[in-house]
């Protein structure tokens, strides 16, 4: 009775205080820990990577939970092409024998580490077959600046097999460039220094990379374009028209498997030849010799090259107001092994985000936007999922999709963003209201404030006068590959971390034991995950204006013009020195004779280029954003046939930034101020058609694309003007 | 018959080449290095540290040479304080139980490696005797900015035995500071990635240093004095007043040992708690831990406390002209061990010189000056020989020691000098006459290219632009101490070295095999340095008017003044910018809630110090050099009488920039210039006085000294000046 009169009198009040919440604040109070432990300890109970039986289950679960939560769900599948291990052997032959172990053991403590029988063979998904026995090479981190340290030490690798570092590159950069080289095969392997014992105490003890985890991991050529081989541009429907094997262009062109750091050890203790360069000596307790000398290993690999089917499940609430406005969400739910880091902990906070939206709907709420939440299958081997839905709805998605937002691997610490420009206020403003759990401060406030103990002295200071802290560019490595670089959507990519090092990645010890003894034990990290980017998505849906705006894009390109003139400027000031020296006799002065290696020859200074077109252009495109920035302050949100007007042309802003055309030389990539670098791999080259022109010393095509890329700017700033003029005419 | 035509015809040609040759090509061409080989193969033949049989014996053998060349020498005995092991026990004893084996084998390979009766134990002298048991921390260099780090990482070392690894500081330092944080023990061991397998192939396969080899060394607490403990500041004759034990200073205040990274590797794996900083690990193949978690160790140390004689060999050819200007030339002869490089290939060219000298001799060539050389006893303990010889004769010293040039070990490469400013402009003309006898070019040309070479890109054009390239002020580390900081005399070191890389220091494998396999095989910059310091000690032996010159010293005191202003300036900026972000909150923001560390706290940010008379002081210093400078061009080296006026000056200018009192706290110190620092040990401090007080923050003494310094720096311009004004008068 006394219980009673006590709900009686608390009733009101409970009420007001949920009256008082936001609906942004009602569902970020929804997520909770135990759900995300839940579902990370369900999805990552075996291995299930793409055409494993456990993958099919997991789609199907993760569709039954969507449902379960009310949205519209499916699962569409597409049928790939997918390699796996049929035979794997690697042996040092010469001047000792020794045959490589490529197994790692499980652990009596990790639970899931014995189920050998599911678990992938340690190999890289797309190397070519091949059977060679060659002289072995170490090649530093296999980039192109290390080739050129083995041409001027005289080291060739032609008809070698290279031996490279993990780090520094894209994996499938090492193979790539190796081949380009002469080299007939290529071993990556976790060194101890980035990926190992050096870092911290090694599982199981410690989270760091133990002496027998290796690396798995796709060496398709992702820079040319990502997704199946054998559908580019198109979507791997049952029926669509697929190139042969022989046709297929992101086959790596040597064979290619990884290894851990024991197995390395063995073969890199027995090169000779020359000592390596000081940079490229790694963590073993071995003087690093870039070999050969007599040293010669056997690599033999064969693949099964089967077709499999991958299950991306697709969910959707429909907007009520603006359904044809799509605001996607995705995260993958592939892994190598079990991957409870790597997608498991950002797949559970999308999924309680999709309950979080569920239960809003069962109160009444519905969103403005149309949601599409997208669990794809496939990223692990080359974004296959997500890239094969995006060419595959290609026409409808160019129409609707408003922004895209990606996450991935998830940990404690920082909030780190990636994104296109014309969302870096968007994010900044939803940073300032997401708690951090650990620290209760704004997770904006931490973010700030790494940035600001991380920056040089003199940066600090702009760091702190700006508004907005600057985001990065996307580059590649995960599912928002396609939407941004192949469509032009507004994309970002988002997770915590910073404080979860480790070394488990791709390796059969990224499960739950893993993850609940080393990173976001408590799973508050997933929870603000999940907050965070349903904060995005509500707001995203909610605005009636869509939140885009340029001055921070306008700011990004203005650097990145400066960074290819300055990087010009580089190139001519290096080769005028270098030449000079060469003029005044220094290398031959400074050359030991008791060594090796080529002296430089004189080389032709890069010559200025006409950077007039894209400083006009960039100057357009600042004064169009201030003239929309001007214009816009004063709409009216009830101005309903405005803003609906404004929201489709704001949608295709950032295609704006795309040309049909593509890249010099991979046509798929049509952001022209975003891509991958087709050297680095996943990390994000700005401006790249000038960019990597520059890079690559070829000014023909830099003046070329310089002209091509002030266009494309120029047709981005007209979108923009256009938008404001037709404010002011609306008036 | 035939054979005596040609030579009539060739007779007059020869005698021509001969006349045109100068006599600095004469001695030039005179060292020999099948001699300097066989002098290192006797010399290096057996253990010869002070007290052994072997180093009284070198001496004689060396006192024997010079006689036999021409030289009046004799052997200058003291009676010196240099203990040895009695007992040396290191133990881990938990959490597991391990005896470090302090011992580095024999191989057979290497033949002198066996003489292990003969061979001193691997320990650091000067230690003090002790008997400790505590637990064990990593302190990674030892170095006070170490000391920093563990206190935010809320480590101490109170009541613990520290583990350092060599570097980064004088060895000597590591204890020092470790006592004053409280430690009751430190050992000192090589890391790999410093001084092993990092650098290359171990000995004996390659050139560095192996798992067992042990870096010796002393540890006495030089930067307060060198020289023998008990005599500080008079010579360690036999009848000497000599300090009681309990008296000394230097002494180390808590038991010190050197271990080999086998050793080490047993205690530093067992190390937990946290684990240590990203530049704090080492290349042993280990996570690094700062400790001490259940770590203990056991430290026993128990030295011989000895008086042992040294043996300074003393020869001398008496000026003919200015008898009462003595050049000073010196290398010691004792080593840790059999020293091939340290210091026998030194000590070899030095020999090789003067047999030249005695060769010149014979054929009736006398020097004007008076040439002294001096084979240094006890050099490896504290600059005994050195320092008491020069403590023993200073009053004449002060008077008539014109330049002392030092060397020591000697490698393939480069010319490497330090020096006095006022001889800059000296060793640089030097330099452009000495062939680098594997590229042919002058060893100035090589030494420019290198300085070229690894100067930043904005650098390069002041060192093409400059005609003397810089060279390094004089720290410490050899026999050039006593000469230039406790008396003023003008001092050079100079040695070959930048393509002899290895790792034998002060180890049984720094032996003959070690040097002919692996450093100057072939002696060609044994006699490379022969020539060189033999060409400048004739040269400053012929040279009427002494080449002192001062546009080199004011440009260094210049750039020195400006270090010290900026060193407080970053200080300040520095300090405001930490408290700056205590205020913002930036700190706690990014401390990670699952480590233990202390939040920095707000500090008082440096007051701005009165620079005006130091400004003021090099001012006039660079007026009187300019006025010296325009003044003496015109003197004739026919006025005997000025010339002896000015060379008397001359040797007083570098004398004028000593105080009778000293450094603060180090009075044995005198020169206000150069110094060693209290904290490095051996890197110099120029400005000490001033400098140091900035880094330790004593603003007050800071002050103070910045007049006591400007008045010194005065003092030298005054004298500058004075000879200005004496050249002007005299005309």
């Amino acid at each position: 009775m006394t219980r009673f009169i006590y709900l009686i009198f608390l009733l009101p009040i409970l009420l007001l205080a949920q009256q008082k919440q936001t609906t942004e604040e009602r569902f970020r109070s929804i997520p909770k820990t135990e759900n995300l432990r839940d579902y990370m300890k369900h999805l990552s109970a075996r291995p299930h990577h793409i055409g494993s039986a456990y993958d099919k289950e997991n789609a199907e679960w993760i569709l039954s939970k969507f449902k379960e939560w009310g949205w519209d769900a499916t699962i569409e599948t597409f049928s790939v092409l997918f390699p796996t291990p049929k035979e794997r052997l690697l042996e040092l032959v010469s001047p000792v024998r020794f045959t490589a172990a490529l197994q790692e053991p499980a652990f009596a403590e990790d639970p899931t580490s014995n189920q050998q029988s599911e678990q992938l063979p340690t190999y890289n998904a797309y190397s070519i077959d091949g059977d060679v026995t060659a002289p072995l090479v170490y090649v530093n981190y296999g980039i192109p600046a290390d080739y050129e340290t083995l041409d001027r030490l005289r080291i060739s690798v032609k008809g070698a097999i290279v031996i490279a570092r993990y780090g520094m590159s894209w994996r499938g950069i090492k193979p790539k460039v190796a081949a380009e080289h002469g080299a007939v095969g290529c071993i990556i392997y976790s060194d101890p220094s980035g990926d190992g014992y050096v870092g911290g105490d090694v599982f199981p003890k410690g989270a760091f990379r133990n002496g027998d985890g290796v690396q798995r991991g796709s060496v398709m050529d992702m820079p040319l374009h990502p997704g199946d081989p054998l559908t580019p541009g198109i979507g791997a429907t049952e029926n669509a028209k697929r190139l042969k094997m022989e046709e297929v262009d992101v086959f790596t062109k040597i064979p290619v498997l990884p290894i851990s750091y024991n197995d390395a050890a063995h073969l890199l203790e027995q090169l000779s030849g020359p000592v390596a360069p000081e940079s490229w000596r790694g963590g073993l307790p071995i003087t690093y010799h870039i070999g050969p000398g007599g040293s010669k290993v056997h690599l033999k690999l064969k693949f099964n090259w089967d077709m499999v089917k991958l299950y991306d499940v697709i969910a959707m609430i429909k907007g009520s107001v603006y359904p044809n406005e799509w605001i996607i969400r995705g995260n993958h739910h592939d892994a190598w092994v079990n991957g409870a880091e790597d997608p498991t902990s950002g797949q559970v906070s999308m999924l309680e985000e999709a309950r979080a939206f569920g239960e809003l709907k069962k109160q009444g709420w519905k969103p403005k936007r149309t949601l599409v939440y997208c669990a794809w299958d496939g990223e692990e081997e080359g974004l296959l999922g997500s890239t094969e839905w995006v060419e595959a709805h290609a026409d409808e998605l160019k129409q609707k999709a408003a922004v895209y937002l990606n996450s991935d691997s998830n940990g404690r610490g920082y909030l780190g963003v990636s994104a296109s420009h014309t969302l870096e206020n968007f994010v900044n403003a939803v940073a300032k209201d997401i708690e951090d759990p650990e620290t209760k401060l704004s997770v904006w406030k931490r973010w700030q404030a790494r940035a600001i103990a991380d920056a040089s002295l003199s940066d600090k200071d702009q760091i702190r006068s700006r508004s907005d802290l600057r985001i990065s560019a996307l580059g590649s490595g995960s599912d928002y590959t396609a939407f941004l670089d192949h469509l032009g959507v507004a994309s970002m990519s988002i997770g915590f971390g910073g404080e979860d090092d480790g070394g488990i990645y791709h390796s059969i010890y990224d499960d739950f034991y893993w993850y609940t003894h080393f990173s976001d034990t408590n799973f508050v990290y997933c929870r603000a995950l999940a907050q965070t980017a349903g904060t995005m998505v509500m707001r995203l849906s909610e605005t009636d204006l869509l939140p885009l705006k340029f001055s921070g894009l306008v700011d990004a390109v203005k650097k990145y013009l400066e960074e290819v003139q300055t990087l010009l400027k580089t190139k001519q000031d290096e080769s005028n020195e270098r030449n000079r020296q060469i003029d005044d006799g220094v290398f031959t002065a400074i050359a030991d004779p008791h060594e090796k290696f080529v002296l430089p020859v004189k080389e032709h200074v890069p010559p200025f280029l006409n950077f007039a077109p894209l400083q006009n252009a960039v100057d357009s495109l600042s004064r169009s954003a201030e003239h929309y920035s001007r214009v816009s302050e004063k709409i009216s949100t009830q101005d309903q046939k405005l803003v609906q007007f404004l929201n489709q042309r704001l949608i295709q802003v950032e295609r704006a930034f795309t040309h049909d055309d593509g890249l010099p030389n991979r046509s798929w990539f049509k952001h022209q101020i975003y891509a991958p670098g087709f050297y680095t791999g996943y990390g994000v080259k700005t401006l790249p058609a000038i960019r990597e022109a520059i890079e690559q010393n070829n000014w023909t095509l830099a003046e070329k694309q310089i002209i091509k890329v002030s266009a494309v700017i120029g047709q981005g700033a007209g979108a923009i003007d256009a938008m404001a003029v037709e404010i002011e005419k609306l008036k």
